[in-house]
């Protein structure tokens, strides 16, 4: 028996936001630590991984480790008919082939229940080597989620230098070239809104922007957004999600002439 | 002379957006009591009934029966020339092939008319015959409109279950099912958002999405909807406009095997 | 050298819009004066003139005068990455082939800057000779803005009335005619809503919709709209940008019989 509950499911409709550009259905493994899910996007360019915490939960049951394949699309249908304030509860018996998500309204008053039928899917389990960063960027995730759509009008790639003054973003193509550059918060009036760099060593890369932009789907889970970067390394892009765990996308360079 | 004055055009331009889907055209009936418009949709499946009582305009006049045929597109980029505190006069001449719309807006300042060609439509009467319901639920309009909208998008059929607790709404579908529960309202803080029910017998019958999304297209007219079902006998959906008059719309229940 | 400044985009923004349908590359004329534009639109049939003062920018120098031929819609593009509030700097080098905007955020932590390559237009200067109208309409711009789009739905064209009692627009199509009559206002209470007409004589004229609903682009720009009117002479359509200069539009009126 598998069971979690949320009081606002507002998060989990947050969460399915941010993966449902990447993939088209994926592997949800719940154990008693909680709810993960890693995978390679549709095109096997990057790397999504989320985790859910039990604890995090309202109410959180797993007698026994199951796996469930979800359809995203569909899932996604099911949210759609929930309100920010529903509670969700997820349900499954062990070994089964369908899953319950029921939304309860604040007073009561409208009970939903959708069963979906769950799919087999390949597993494949990709071990994500810990590393020292030369650079991890800590910066308000609304501001880089605009960075990302406004660069790339401009060409396909974007460089990311980071230096201890402040990070420079930067592209060019046939209209001309655009730099942006966000200077590091001196003073921190409002957490949310700083921009802090740990800096080791000067780094400069350059990203496909198409992948950045779906990245930035997960703008609305938290605040802030944290790069992490070093040379030959995937790009780490982290959101926290409050109380509940994180997701991560992670995002090889390009090897290109115009990354210096 | 037919002459018809609402102060504020509002209600009329959410009349036509409740009809304009499910008909091309319409003849509006005018005599000493009011509007009257009665048409199947185009697909021939559902019926549309409107009533416009004299009493509740700020001015009506009728001097002699007229039957005006009108394109309801066209009217309705009438009215969406005239904001919605606009005073509306309807006008015609008797056997007259025009018809006017003229909006004044508050301050007097701007005056439109908007001379529309009538057309001459075929007449086909029908009698709706009184009948007494097995139930009869009024819900939040909004609510309705919402539900019939979130399961539509699961299947092409809609399941409605009365008992004295509740309604309950279903449908199921390639995704999986989905089952939506609403009870009967205990106290009566705002009636508004009251739900509550006459039941004779628990009644269940499945009915096409479609035409019911159709039908919520009347919910800006009132806060609440009532639904009439019996065995073997056309669903009316009925939304009561204010001091004016009302919507209703007829759906025979479809004859199905998911229907139980 | 050229340098000009403002302290809020937002303006600039509003300009381009207003130029961007009309014209897909335009001549800017710098020059120790401001800045000025003057072209046909894309189908050569209306004319716009554009008039930037530069003691309207909050800093301005240009040692030498300069043209610098610009595509609009990639203008468009580098002014969305802006926002409102931003400071914007234009920059180019006497006899350069690119120019730069600069955008500053209020607090200073945020930089972009946007090098955008330069093109050679043709250019065709029109004099516009300076003319005595027959009657000049004031009136609030979002209702002259309201009133092409509406009419525009019935008909292609739309007649311009004018007498000392007020302003008569019409129009007439399949679906019948359109008439709205705006009244002189008496008494002034809010001088941006007011109507004002200035007569020598009445004027009836007939103008294409289209090019009235393209101009009507400029209408964020101002409050007021003003109309002036002589037969036989191209109206002129002009906004004026508060402290900065204006922008006006020029269309010859129809020959046609519909036209009284």
């Amino acid at each position: 028996m598998f069971e979690a509950r949320l009081v606002s499911c507002a998060v989990f409709k947050k969460v399915l936001e941010a993966i449902k550009e990447l993939l088209n259905e994926a592997s949800f493994d719940c154990s008693e630590s909680g709810i993960q899910l890693q995978a390679m996007d549709i095109s096997h360019v990057s790397l999504v991984s989320l985790m859910l915490k039990s604890n995090g939960f309202d109410k959180y049951r797993c007698d026994r480790n199951i796996t469930m394949g979800m359809n995203l699309a569909s899932m996604s249908k099911i949210f759609k008919c929930a309100n920010n304030d529903d509670t969700v509860t997820i349900k499954a018996q062990d070994d089964a082939d369908i899953v319950t998500f029921m939304f309860e309204s604040k007073k009561q008053e409208k009970i939903s229940d959708y069963e979906m039928k769950l799919m087999n899917l390949d597993q494949e389990h990709l071990g994500i080597p810990e590393t020292d960063f030369s650079c991890v960027i800590k910066m308000p995730s609304a501001e880089f989620a605009r960075i990302c759509r406004d660069l790339s009008q401009f060409g396909e790639s974007l460089v990311i230098s980071c230096t201890k003054e402040g990070v420079r973003f930067s592209t060019n193509g046939d209209i001309g070239n655009a730099n942006i550059k966000i200077a590091q918060t001196s003073n921190f009036d409002k957490e949310e809104e700083s921009v802090t760099i740990d800096l080791q060593e000067p780094v400069t890369l350059t990203f496909a922007c198409q992948y950045l932009n779906h990245f930035t789907k997960a703008t609305p889970l938290s605040p802030q957004v944290q790069l992490s970067m070093s040379d030959n390394v995937p790009l780490v892009v982290e959101y926290v999600i409050p109380d509940l765990g994180h997701i991560r996308y992670y995002l090889a360079p390009k090897i290109e002439e115009d990354e210096n």
